[in-house]
């Protein structure tokens, strides 16, 4: 299929992600700080006495991290180039940032550079005597190959364990508690993309893989890599079956069971067909005797402007969703 | 300029706005109720005695309006088709749903079919005895022709202006005052757009317009019209510096003043070009001695996916500020 060349909104593709970061910074002064040395945004006022929450990654999946830098919700967001881990020195910046007294939490995504450069940086934490553990998010289903190979990858499922952990951490409890909990948070959840088509990055005019009008890439992550097969083009309730059913199942959702649901743009999907998508995975799973305790529908995780979306469940419990209910202030979850 | 086939996730483009509006309310049930006889989006809870608020005009510019409904904001959304006005009966049906007593304040963007359809029903809510009055939204200078035609376009001014009438309305004021302060917010308000990609209709396969890889349409609206001219590709800094000083211009502000600025996706603009416009905002008006009191910088009103963005200036002051932070609770805009 013939792609459109991609132009961008930009000045320098070297300098995306320092001017986006400061530039996000001035639209949230009362929000964030932004520091350019180590590209942190960090909270405007961190809480001395409170675990501190670190997150990060590769740029490019705006909002996240970044935009859920606030209160009930991390501390620091720790930001690569476009696509690229952190280095262990940017970490370990924002996790000594992030320790005001009662140690940190990293909450990872599962790609290879990212927990290396985290558990360096971990170490290094450790040595300066800040109690620091991990919280290893891997919620995507598509890239469950059992026991081999990197595991499943971490996408969409961060929102949830961030928001969990962030109200744990608001609320006193210690990195032991809320590490075991992010964790819990994790085994609880499963995420599964489509796409119509793949984004492009900042400065480069195609998308990165391209399909036939007939065809709908399945399983999806979020770095514009190719999918684990390609399936029919079809209505919106169609597709997101295809994402839910397989959800359910490997989860073991039973009838009369909750869950947190997150309808998740790709970055290119607009909100009516967000909210398409939405409504039938509440259907779906209302169908089948499966309460929707909690949902969002919007951008959340994105890759780039990858013209798709994911579908991320998580079982659900009282505690779980009284956390989510929780106060939070950030630039893209406030409630 | 070659375009991609564009595909949605839709099921059926006549069923888009229901279905959506359907999952909307579905996501955000403790804040909105859907009425799908007329498509309306309202709060969950009206306040008896309050002035309602309604606002709408045709789909496609998500997440206004519904996503601009609760707390601080709007009581009631009218949703037509996409880019169509919704009809006299919608509006009419909305109008009386808002009006719990205080009458009803209108807020509507300049197009001949909303201006014509909200109308005929402020009669007709006016037979019903509820004081209706209306703000006419009409920031667009792009379609400034002097005294010529329709008028300016309402483009993304309507939000600092729902804001501002939300805050008034749960203030206590009377129909009057928060008409008054709205029209004057429209005053000291412009918007101007620019865009690289026109957006397409859910269900149609080509975007509404074509450009050269060279070429930028400047002063687009927010229904897939062309603009008032072409302009070159440029970095993101002398885009936005095109935008930024005929708006400082056309609304006059002088050193020492304070504006509310919305950087605003229309739908395709990624987070990372909107920060980056965003940053080149703040900075040209620091340059000039203008102060930014507040700002915003995402997707609020969208004309489908396509990719641009526009500046809003709204010149401020104290009490406009204060209005401004009063607590909103919506889908969209919440703090």
């Amino acid at each position: 299929m013939p792609t459109a060349v991609r132009r961008h909104i930009i000045n320098n593709p070297h300098r995306v992600i320092d001017e986006a970061l400061d530039g996000f910074a001035l639209t949230y002064p009362e929000l964030v700080t932004f520091n350019n040395e180590h590209n942190l945004i960090s909270r405007k006022i961190l809480t001395p006495g409170k675990v501190g929450l670190v997150s990060g990654g590769g740029s490019g999946h705006e909002p996240l991290h970044a935009g859920f830098v606030g209160s009930g919700m991390l501390d620091v967001a720790v930001c690569g180039a476009v696509f690229a881990s952190p280095t262990a020195d940017q970490v370990h910046a924002g996790t000594k940032l992030a320790n005001t007294g009662a140690g940190v939490v990293q909450i990872i995504k599962n790609y290879t550079g990212d927990v290396l450069n985290f558990q360096i940086a971990a170490s290094l934490a450790d040595d300066d005597d800040a109690p620091v553990e991990q919280v290893l998010v891997d919620d995507d289903l598509a890239s469950d190959n059992g026991n081999d190979g990197p595991g499943r990858r971490g996408t969409a499922a961060v929102v949830t364990v961030e928001k969990v952990c962030g109200a744990l951490a608001e609320r006193g409890a210690d990195v032991s508690t809320i590490a075991t909990r992010g964790r819990d948070v994790v085994a609880r959840s499963r995420s599964l993309a489509i796409a119509l088509d793949a984004g492009a990055h900042p400065g480069e005019s195609s998308a990165a893989f391209e399909l036939e009008p007939h065809q709908v890439e399945f399983g999806v992550g979020i770095h514009g890599e190719r999918g684990i097969g390609r399936i029919a083009y079809a209505p919106a309730d169609d597709l997101v079956e295809q994402l839910v059913t397989p959800l359910v199942n490997s989860l073991e959702v039973k009838r009369g069971q909750s869950v947190i649901a997150i309808v998740n743009g790709l970055g290119g999907a607009y909100p009516l067909e967000l909210s398409i998508a939405a409504r039938h995975v509440h259907n779906l799973l209302n169908g089948r005797g499966i309460s929707v305790a909690r949902s969002l529908a919007g951008t959340y995780v994105s890759s780039l402007n990858m013209h798709g979306l994911s579908v991320t469940l998580t079982v659900a419990d009282d505690e779980l969703v009284s956390l989510w209910d929780d106060t939070v202030r950030t630039a893209a979850l406030t409630w």
